[in-house]
């Protein structure tokens, strides 16, 4: 390949060669924008020499707790100004970030605490019962608990832990970080929803994160200064990695707890928001808002979108009131989107408003960071690219995770024949780009959260009076879509609806229980196989 | 650092670590915007796929010839679309770039040839005479020449060669391009100028231009299809990397053989031109065009300028036209600019026009891509930040050179201690802003003191005649040195030295105001590079 001939003294040195690292981001901002507003939440407003002591504190505190390089810190909080710190300084310490989902339950929180490993855990007030909960079960020493407060939301602190304000006091704001030696070495770790079974352990390195914030300003038309809103939660896919992109170019975060739409157009309107990625279910909370949510704004608002293609009518309505929506797609596996619907406006700017919207539905092509996105069949053979045939999207790249951490097998899987398979069935269009088919069969959407049926089925057929259930996906105004249960009882059991949705409660997360329970015999197929397809349409029709 | 406790498993594997290289982002291209414009030059105007097809043939047709991986590929080419091809294609076979400045003497471009071992050189039918020359001065074999005739500018093929169009016809379209395996792998391969001896060849990997391609998006404010117009020799630090960065935003590449103010108002006004870099001497000819070379245009073009602060009245000229201008700075062994004049609107909205431009001769702060760009005394200690001190600029980040091509001793010298030396003294702002205070060079020392010629000569293009100048050291029996200036004025206008050295006292100390000034036209490089060592030949026979 490309060596010369006589290589001498053209290795790397100090100079040359800088590990790839969104810390480096931070740093630089600290510098060349001081006095630029870095994160907004309520009250709490600090610029970017400000948000850098912040982190290099929270470092240093960690390290005086025992953080070690290459230890976990896990944090349990909503989108507010201490989960985008640990973004940065959780890192700055050699430690690797795991935001945990605040609606898991406390099972799955425990048993993460457990493969995980975490030697501290940042935890919003509101959700200390479930972390007490979930340390109650961990096998060996449980993470030390950090409190984080939130009186501007209702949350006073418990008076029971070290608050975070306080154990960033403790910390020293000159503190040096450790920057990563090898762009290899991990950064955060990401529990997938489990589709099949335990959540597995995603892990990011550092290079993967730092090339997708590059990345992801040229496919955001992003430019210097943008303000943007947090509304896609940080412990998804590190909120898409958007936190770790905002300092590169000085731009403004501001923390949304809640989401409505109320807080939407306000963000807009009062802080100029820009930019912001979101669900559906977003977009429809925007169009639907009443008149008194509303505020007026005169600037684009651009709009990534993920998790299900948006609606044609509301894409309409969503670009009547000055907003621009991409659809964008991509995994945990993935540090969130890899694709995206790139509008070609040089070849597509006289399409109706069918097939802008038609053209929109699509999830697009490879983002710029990534080298091939494509779609295969069993043999791992280009499909023909004729919007009929279907394979699975296969992605290959540099915002690829490291692999399933503790699980070999699984990332040997995951990785076979040189790319990562996706698990998501799609056609491709003459032009390349590539529109999912089916979702991945047993995974539903609900408000942005991948909800595996499996889970859910084994649960109720945990119940007693349960001889087999299928869980699919009920499409729902609100969420997208919500888990509906089938279910074939035992000869002579005797329960209903209402029972056994109040069972799954005690057993899962409230957004993973069934909303609607049918009792019926299920269609199989001559092997025995259950013919979910058919169960899809059925819960349709329910709606 | 960043490891964690299991890292089984969490090796690179070919679906998640892909060697950085601006390669990836003409393959993408081609399936992306297939049919989008890439490359425009007169008649030639070929979109994406049709470009990929042509570099592919390139490729293959070096191979045919012999050309191996890590090879060196040699061009004398001003910039016509066989340049921008070359920049794909002579890497796309493995081999090493080396773009040859046009304007050279025989003399270096056979010691060129002889160093870098050229295996084939494509040679624009004007500069013919100079490459059959060089050529016959090589000590082993010299490159195989491929013609490159532009009858569009008047150079028809000599019949002596095989031209380009053959060679390219020779070559398959479908050829599977090598990328590189390691993206520390060498990419291109380019003299300085060699004000000091022979010229050192700077080599470039592939990471370094990837990076360089990333960060450059974001410092230019670039969203998707722009539109570029290359002024800036692309065998100048292969023009600042933007031939590899057009594909990943699907630009179009406008070349320009023959710089004017007619043609690159022409291509503003219709192929909509929004992006070029270019030295201060192309805003002075944007300026002073006269009224039949001016064409109208309604949008913003974004312009790079480097190699010397552009005049406060230039700017504010170009400015009124519709121009924006950020001063950039950078050297050949940072593949060009590495650090901007980035503007800071929220700080700086309500600054005099003065500040402006006081603000705007700054060379700035890293660009993105960067990690640490400063200025240090000799000891390697970073200087006070009070815009008085002087030091040296040093440069750490991943847009640096391998190092000097078979001078393992100059590039340790360049990089001792971490960083690179740029050999530029500069001050630096309270606000991290470096200034440029001259080459080390081109310092002046006066009854000892320092003198900056950079900086007497923002005094003497303050004043409304002055269109370009240039200050020097004159012998001096009392002071040793003293300053001298050169200048050109604009058309028309009419001063003299006595109301010029007048004018100076009025801004800056006596011992810094000009003792003596010529009026004459100032010689320049190809890229436009005042040369200040001819002028310093005149100065000394002035005394």
């Amino acid at each position: 390949m490309g060596w010369m001939k006589d290589e001498t003294g053209l290795e790397k040195t100090q100079a040359n060669f800088v590990p790839l690292t969104p810390l480096s981001h931070l740093q630089r901002a600290a510098k060349v924008f001081p006095t630029s507003t870095a994160v907004v939440y309520n009250n709490h407003r600090v610029n970017y020499a400000e948000y850098y002591a912040r982190c290099s504190q929270l470092a240093s505190a960690l390290i005086d707790v025992g953080v070690k390089p290459g230890s976990v810190v896990a944090t349990i909080l909503p989108n507010v100004p201490a989960q985008a710190e640990a973004h940065f300084g959780v890192p700055a310490c050699g430690a690797v970030l795991n935001t945990i989902n605040t609606r898991l339950d406390v099972d799955t929180v425990s048993y993460i605490f457990n493969h995980g490993e975490a030697k501290v855990v940042l935890v919003d007030t509101q959700f200390l019962p479930l972390a007490e909960s979930a340390c109650a079960k961990v096998d060996g020493k449980p993470p030390l608990i950090i409190e984080v407060p939130d009186p501007s939301a209702g949350f006073q602190s418990s008076g029971k832990y070290v608050t975070y304000e306080q154990f960033l006091s403790s910390g020293d704001k000159q503190f040096k970080w450790l920057m990563p030696q090898d762009e290899w070495e991990s950064l955060a770790l990401n529990y997938t929803s489990g589709t099949t079974g335990r959540p597995k352990g995603v892990v990011y390195h550092h290079r993967g994160a730092y090339l997708m914030t590059m990345g992801t300003v040229v496919s955001w038309r992003m430019q210097i200064f943008p303000v943007f809103l947090t509304i896609v939660p940080l412990f998804h896919c590190n909120g898409w990695n958007h936190t770790w992109l905002m300092p590169m170019v000085g731009g403004k975060l501001v923390c949304c707890r809640e989401i409505s739409a109320a807080a939407i157009y306000s963000a807009i309107s009062q802080e100029k928001v820009a930019f912001f990625g979101g669900a559906p279910i977003v977009l429809n909370l925007i169009v639907n808002a009443d008149q008194k949510e509303r505020k007026h704004f005169d600037h684009k608002v651009e709009v990534f979108t993920a998790g299900a293609p948006p609606a044609p009518a509301t894409l309409d309505k969503m670009e009547k009131l000055g907003f621009n929506v991409t659809q964008v797609y991509g995994l945990t596996e993935t540090y969130g989107h890899v694709t995206e619907c790139l509008w070609q406006d040089n070849d597509w700017a006289t399409v109706t408003d069918e097939e802008r919207a038609t053209i929109k539905a699509r999830q697009g092509i490879a983002m710029p960071m990534m080298e091939d996105i494509t779609v295969m069949d069993d043999e791992m053979k280009q499909i023909p690219m004729d919007s009929t045939t279907q394979g699975e999207i296969m992605i290959r790249g540099n915002s690829v995770m490291k692999g399933y951490y503790k699980n070999e097998e699984a990332t040997n899987v995951a990785f076979s024949g040189g790319y990562f398979h996706s698990g998501d069935i799609a056609i491709q269009h003459p032009n390349t780009y590539i529109q999912i088919a089916d979702r991945a069969k047993d995974i539903i959407i609900s408000g942005g959260e991948n909800i595996s049926s499996v889970e859910v089925e084994g649960v109720l057929m945990a119940h007693e009076t349960v001889s087999l259930c299928a869980v699919v996906a009920m499409p729902d105004d609100k969420w997208g879509e919500v888990p509906c249960a089938f279910v074939e009882l035992l000869p002579n059991a005797v329960t209903n609806e209402r029972e056994l949705i109040d069972f799954s409660r005690t057993k899962i997360a409230g957004f993973k229980c069934p909303k609607k329970i049918v009792f019926q015999e299920l269609p199989k197929t001559s092997t025995g196989k259950i013919q979910k397809f058919e169960l899809r349409k059925v819960a349709k029709d329910l709606t």
